[in-house]
């Protein structure tokens, strides 16, 4: 059975030819978008456009119907009213279709009545040899294969996947991360997941050669004790960030009316997430730094923290962060200490941890990592966080070569929007432009240096980090 | 007494002439910074600069020493050795100069002797009737006179006030909060606090006419009674929120090497400032977000939020952070609903609260609008919170023109990023420049709407807004 749902997956991963549904070159816009999205993608394959009443759509031929279509359709993007989706599953099957991301909504999340469709739906696929994705969803993005679902999602492929249950925060997270240089293996938003559901894809993703690090948008599950079995299964070897909604009154009225999901109790999924090993985040800014910090190849050996900073009051201010998040100050060694004070200002600075470089460490750039360097080979410490005000070329390029022979985790927090900046503060301190930027900041991620929003996530994810590191070992004893 | 301070410290923000010291055409560049920063906030009055073996740095004229300028100087920035501030001090004094900005470091934050060196500068000063700022700080930004600490800080005037321990705290809110749209009044990074010290600048900003709104970043204040006098004070008449660090042992350790601040028992800060009807903050990016909140000239009535938004899933998550946040969902009227349908997709979307717009919200810019209009106008709804994942200018424009309507707070969920982004999004979505951008937040916070990075961060602010507004209520009975 593993098999055989890891292959049917990798299939519909891998289609040869793709056709769209409700485009049109007069109104349908979201039909339109799932197309453009394919040819924005460079979709290698055969992609047929499905409209009886027009000629042309995008530059792309109109056939009158995914009958009429001649050669064979792997998979089929269906985006229509929902009253037409019964009938349009009927002609893929007959076609022979292999598999139908079903766009369409008005489903389960309406009502019983919505329920029972979905569920005749479900059971006219099976019997006719396909499967579907969704219905209420944005379906499947995976660079190595030409999919995607929204425009301006990063044509570069990485390592984590995205499996989520709302597909709009698919396509926010594949464009706002990838602007800072994150890079995803594969993307699923599942929706009512009424045939191949979150289980099914969690167990593809844990056989995914693709795929290093597995993340989660979850409202709630049919199946939750397969899924948390399936979860602790995978967790020590790939990691698993999860962000689980409906974990209020409030959440879980929500939940029901978005993708008729019944969240569970908040305890229950509390003990489930921890004993299971799962990372738990709470947005998509979050989720974004969770990531950077988890791509990390040098795990933790434990919780002494050197804090470097520019500015003195985020030092302060990260030191309590650290604090708050379970770490603790490591005591720089009297040699690391001399080694600072060759080069830190003697005054408005301070060699002790947290090391306060100054506003000097705006001008020289080469202070951040030459600190580095020093507080990385300090024995006392496990980790370091640094905050950067601007994330210039060469702070980038020199922590990037300092990480290279330190192999510590290392946090990075910089407000990312002042690093391309042109206002007369670049006069003094420089400017980089975003696409600089963006692959510098992968260049950062893959050598284990992560980014974040504030210092409070910083010290979240390295703590995160650390027990996860510590719980991969009690599993796989290495 | 009181009415001396606020006097004193208004000359200090209205001074005719400056000199800045520690300037180079060759080497000290901080020096220059400062210098540099005068003439590009477009300082009015007399600008010196002093330097004994240049001719000219930066197109303006060196002169040898503060008493060697030509007629009457007001404040002098001091940025030199510590070793030479005291001569230089004297200097002032015996020319007349009102107050000196203390830039250099090295005094009390360096321990006992520093300490002493310090509390003689103070005495020395107070004796020759000058008075410092600093040392060990960046000092005084202020539009309206033309002051300012560091470059590409925002030339125009808004009503909220920064008063710092830290300095680069200052430069970097200034730079990225006015990136976003937000204005200051006024900002005072006071450093060590030797002479004039929080206490001081709280109280000229308790009386200060452009200041509406007071924001501090504090690590620990020597006359902690009478700083919680003069908030509680203060507060129900100007909302005061406060960053308040060395909340952790990791953090008072921190502080005391940073401005030799003691930070003080945390539970004792904790009840102090709930008692005294302040807001607490935690980083910067949560600073910048309350303060476009509290600016809102609408108080809420109540706890009932409506949730807009386009993608479901942040919906959902939406709702979990009102419910963690003690806010809770609202019910919408049956005529609420009645009016929300005829215009949200039946689909795929849902007139219950959350409002769950679609993506169809991202093609028609009217529909966030209108939308908010129907639940503004619901006698059940105390405040809005909407998710919008590209803020155009038209849905900016709808909103205000709501706003103008409902008077009820709306907190705005967006990622600012994605608004200017140049993607392939942009063909289906239409994009804004920053610029464009940052005048439009400029407008919205004004009329009421605040603008947040994340679910939490908006439920939070909101959730602090009504708890300060019965604050006051109770304190001023209005």
């Amino acid at each position: 059975m593993k098999n055989s749902i890891v292959t049917t997956i990798d299939e519909i991963f891998n289609p040869r030819s793709i056709a769209v549904t409700g485009v049109s070159a007069k109104s349908n816009r979201l039909g339109n978008l799932l197309l453009y999205s394919f040819m924005d993608m460079g979709f290698k394959g055969k992609l047929y456009a499905v409209n009886s009443n027009e000629e042309e759509v995008m530059g792309i031929k109109c056939i009158p119907s995914v009958g009429a279509i001649d050669g064979p359709v792997d998979l089929v993007i269906i985006s229509v009213h929902p009253s037409r989706v019964p009938a349009l599953v009927d002609d893929c099957i007959a076609k022979g279709v292999k598999a139908a991301v079903v766009f369409s909504s008005g489903f389960r999340e309406k009502g019983d009545e919505g329920g029972k469709t979905e569920e005749l739906l479900v059971q006219r696929a099976r019997e006719g040899g396909m499967r579907i994705i969704g219905p209420n969803c944005m379906g499947l993005y995976s660079p190595s294969s030409g999919l995607s679902f929204f425009p301006g999602m990063p044509k570069e492929e990485g390592k984590t996947a995205f499996l989520s249950q709302s597909g709009s925060l698919a396509n926010m997270l594949g464009i706002s991360a990838g602007e800072r240089g994150i890079r995803f293996s594969r993307m699923i938003s599942v929706g009512n997941a009424a045939d191949l559901d979150m289980n099914d894809f969690l167990e593809y993703l844990e056989s995914d050669e693709k795929t290093e690090l597995i993340t989660l948008y979850l409202e709630g599950i049919a199946d939750g004790r397969r899924f948390l079995d399936l979860a602790a299964r995978i967790s020590p070897r790939k990691p698993i960030l999860i962000w689980k909604v409906g974990r209020t009154e409030g959440g879980r009225e929500s939940a029901a009316s978005h993708t008729g999901s019944l969240s569970g109790s908040e305890e229950i999924w509390k003990a489930a997430i921890r004993q299971a090993g799962l990372i738990a985040v709470e947005n998509l800014q979050e989720l974004g730094g969770f990531i950077t910090a988890f791509q990390n190849p040098h795990p933790p050996q434990g919780n002494r923290v050197a804090i470097l900073s520019g500015p003195g009051g985020i030092a302060v201010s990260t030191a309590d962060a650290c604090y708050e998040a379970g770490l603790k100050l490591a005591s720089l060694s009297d040699d690391s200490r001399k080694e600072l004070s060759k080069f830190v200002p003697e005054f408005g600075a301070s060699v002790a941890n947290p090391v306060d470089l100054s506003l000097s460490a705006s001008f020289d750039h080469g202070m951040y990592p030459r600190a580095t360097a020093i507080c990385g080979a300090d024995e006392n410490v496990d980790m370091i966080v640094e905050f950067i005000p601007i994330l210039h070329r060469e702070v980038a390029e020199g922590l990037l070569e300092t990480q290279a022979k330190i192999k510590k985790p290392i946090a990075v927090v910089t407000p990312l929007e002042f690093a391309s900046l042109e206002t007369s503060a670049a006069k003094f301190f420089g400017t980089i432009s975003r696409e600089e930027l963006s692959a510098i900041l992968k260049r950062m991620y893959d050598a284990g240096i992560s980014v974040h929003s504030t210092e409070q996530e910083a010290a979240k994810a390295l703590s995160s980090l650390l027990s996860y590191t510590r719980f991969r070992k009690s599993r796989l004893g290495a």
